[in-house]
């Protein structure tokens, strides 16, 4: 059992985690997504990053149409278990707009106050 | 209105937006919490990072009994509007366990199988 006890009790409570994916070369925040049990499972045996889709109920491997594939190098997770870090090489694009991160803008914010 | 129009539409869903803090200075992921409305206000207009806590239903801003607060140095937002991503400096440790990033753990995974 590759799932660690934390993440597999938030799975159990029928709770998906929460998948944040960083480019392992130069640290920048690509997406967020959302994984289950499966999604996870496939994740690590594969190598390829496999993400829940909500809006379509099904698993979803990243690049599978577009060719924008995440090679998995390395997989965190969170204090309380509900939160995964994926390390990742990323083919193309991460975001279906075509900008290399899902946050590409920007909320204005009163800097100067600091 | 500083909050984009993308963000305010899941507020008035009624949905909670994931809030990835990263840190500003060398790029590592510290932790992800959630927002609501109130907590996104409160961190633009206050330039400290609040969240909301789920676990106790009120808005949380970090660092206020431990010391261990995040200054905001960058607010992006992702494609749909539903995560954010925060440039921050972390005063001490991000996680209560008093590391310095909540994903102080890894998942081991078949990396020769790739």
């Amino acid at each position: 059992m590759k799932i660690p006890a934390d993440v597999a009790a938030r799975f159990n409570e029928g709770v998906l985690v929460a998948a944040i994916a960083q480019d392992a070369g130069n640290g920048q925040v690509l997406m967020m997504a959302w994984m289950n049990e499966e999604a996870l499972t496939k994740t690590i045996e594969t190598g390829r990053v496999t993400y829940w889709s909500r809006s379509r109920n099904q698993l979803w491997t990243k690049g599978e149409s577009s060719g924008h594939l995440q090679k998995l190098v390395g997989l965190g997770y969170d204090c309380d278990g509900d939160a995964l870090l994926l390390q990742v090489e990323q083919v193309g694009a991460a975001c279906h707009t075509g900008e290399r991160s899902c946050f590409f803008r920007d909320i204005e914010f009163g800097k100067e106050e600091l």
